[in-house]
């Protein structure tokens, strides 16, 4: 009855309909390609009780409000340890980088401000620019991140962004890399349009070879913004992610998260700070992480590529994720694949339009290979069932299934 | 030198003055009774450490992501236990109520609109309202809460607002309750002009006497709001709060949510469940709280009536402040009070327009009885070196301290 109250920009947030599709991910019986969770196995349980029993008994006021900045230890770790030593007073701990990503655009964009994004680029960055009235403009990207020819061309055409917004590493869901010389290219062009370039940055330490220079390194100082993230190596469920920022943003973020939450756990930003002091303990967390998903990459790549001959299937670098062309517009291919019972995201959620795609994003970090063979054997079989109903949607040189 | 890169709105947040001399509240020698802080030596450390092995030793995916919604523990216990058992979908766990305020505020206000709010009104909403490009209208309370007839005249000569906010129940700061004939009238004007009424609700548990009903009861289903939080009975250091909603708005809700931090931590709505799940736990918690803030509330009302006794000091009723014309404008005796070595936060704090007030809000739930006493006298004496200097923001009837 009341809806009519409802302000014009929130209800005009991104469809739910894919949402509502992933719910049915968790029913039983359904191989789930769609997560984006860490592996279950890596979550450090025993660690984290412990470390909350050390943290309350050294000081019951961790379970008192904090400073909406952070708590002083975690910035600090980070200043030092992520960011090659600079300003603590220049990273803010958010609750989670989704809050990051939230708050940057509430601190810089107003209604028809432009805003670069790769395509594909992550959703939650989607989802936040929804309610903005940003003018959001995809730039393509490759296995090489976003094509910074393109970009400099827009840019010479006139387009002049208040942001750019990328995952240079291993980005979700492309899991593409951007190399140094399109880093450099970036920074030169975000110094010459006077725009400011966002690296989030949660899988950086996911990476099965080596990992590139951060992003930040190429662009002006005053212009580079950081998100980095505990979620992808310690645990999403305690929501600690950070952002660094220029100094004269810093301020901005700190009153926009006062309003929008006071303050990230203090719990939560000390159990964190507990852990990742130990020496040696991240560098152990993180590695186990790196052989398990390397290896369940490698299977997932032999069970696609089995299952699937017609795709190409790349072999990933390093992040959670395959990003296929499956040839077959993928939001059916969804619906068809909880027929089948698999699951995975259709790269339509990965488009600020929602705009149907053959891609999709499969999460490689939570099956072990028999379930990863199975899930590829369904996925085959639903992708079969989608091209026999509708031979329009199939590429020509789709070769039959033996 | 990017800060004309700031878009208007966030640049045009509250002024931080409060806030920076609020910071010096921290400083050593200072006694505060700026606080707001639940009294540290409630906080249930060795439970929270307990509750939290239980927890991860039953289930390591409380380190894991969660839904949007909360945690269904956690909502369901929220809808029997607080609100009387209504549909646990219409309960969403929020990282505090603070950001129940602020999705309420992006979900139903687009610039212009009109929001009603009490004078003197929490300041956390104040601030989640001033990028919202709301029209604040503030209606007077008194001890009684929100003059309800000054807001009948408003209406009747036009006035529309999209949203009323009110803390009925132990008000921060001025510790007001509104009683039932009030609250009934407040909810038939929502329903004759089709108003939202948000009930701000974190000091319900923390009354010296009756505690009244809630003012849902009196509020159409389709536009009643109710906020609660676990901050002030358990810890605000974990920031679990919850918004029960109707049924149109628990959808918009939920996707600004997602956009805004995808989810509470999960394992801080695991350990509250735990904990208020246990027979008896929170009843004994919240009741020795009670006892305390009664006994520190007394302590508080004897000094200052002791030390200030040309200013009327009122008993409070439950909660945490007691809210007092000092007869000076309070801006000036917070920085006053600062040389003297006590703070308070004065009532300009509480005003979306910050205009000087000769009220402060004075916490005494953080100081035993000496402490109390002799912040009370430093506070006289702040306050006699403000009068000696500036007369005229002296009131005429003042007496002249023995």
């Amino acid at each position: 009855m009341g809806a009519h109250l409802v302000a014009a920009r929130a209800a005009g947030l991104r469809s739910s309909a894919i949402r509502d599709l992933l719910a049915l991910t968790a029913s039983p019986g359904v191989l789930s390609l769609a997560g984006g969770l860490p592996a279950s196995e890596t979550l450090p349980a025993d660690d984290v009780a412990a470390a909350t029993a050390a943290v309350l008994a050294a000081d019951p006021a961790a379970l008192q409000y904090g400073q909406t900045e952070g708590e002083a230890v975690l910035r600090s770790w980070i200043a030092a340890r992520e960011l090659d030593g600079v300003d603590a007073g220049t990273v803010l701990v958010t609750h989670g980088s989704q809050q990051a990503l939230h708050l940057l655009v509430h601190a810089l964009v107003e209604p028809d401000d432009v805003v670069v994004v790769e395509r594909p680029s992550y959703l939650g960055m989607l989802q936040a620019l929804a309610t903005s009235g940003a003018q959001v403009v995809d730039v393509a990207g490759d296995a090489d991140g976003i094509d910074v020819d393109e970009l400099a061309a827009l840019l010479a055409a006139g387009l002049r962004p208040k942001l750019c917004y990328v995952a240079p590493t291993f980005q979700n869901p492309s899991g593409s890399v951007l190399p140094d010389d399109r880093r450099a290219v970036l920074g030169e062009l975000a110094a010459r349009y006077g725009f400011v370039v966002v690296d989030d940055d949660p899988y950086r330490e996911l990476g099965f070879g080596p990992v590139p220079t951060r992003l930040r390194a190429f662009v002006p100082d005053d212009l580079a913004v950081t998100l980095g993230s505990f979620s992808k190596t310690l645990s999403p469920g305690l929501r600690v992610g950070w952002v660094h920022a220029p100094a004269w943003l810093v301020p901005v973020l700190t009153r926009l998260k006062q309003a929008a939450d006071l303050h990230t756990g203090t719990l939560g930003q000390r159990v964190v700070a507990e852990l990742v002091s130990r020496p040696g303990w991240l560098e152990d967390a993180v590695a186990r992480r790196r052989t398990l998903y390397r290896r369940r990459a490698t299977d997932a790549v032999v069970a696609l590529r089995a299952h699937l001959p017609e795709v190409v299937v790349p072999e990933p670098r390093g992040g959670m994720f395959v990003w296929v062309d499956l040839g077959v517009d993928t939001d059916r291919l969804l619906a068809a694949g909880l027929d089948h019972g698999v699951a995975f995201v259709p790269g339509s959620a990965f488009d600020h339009r929602l705009r149907p795609s053959t891609f999709g994003r499969l999460c490689y970090a939570t099956l072990d290979r028999p379930d990863l063979e199975e899930a590829a054997r369904r996925l085959a079989g639903a992708r079969a069932s989608i091209a026999d109903r509708c031979t329009e949607t199939v590429p020509p040189n789709r070769r039959p299934r033996s």
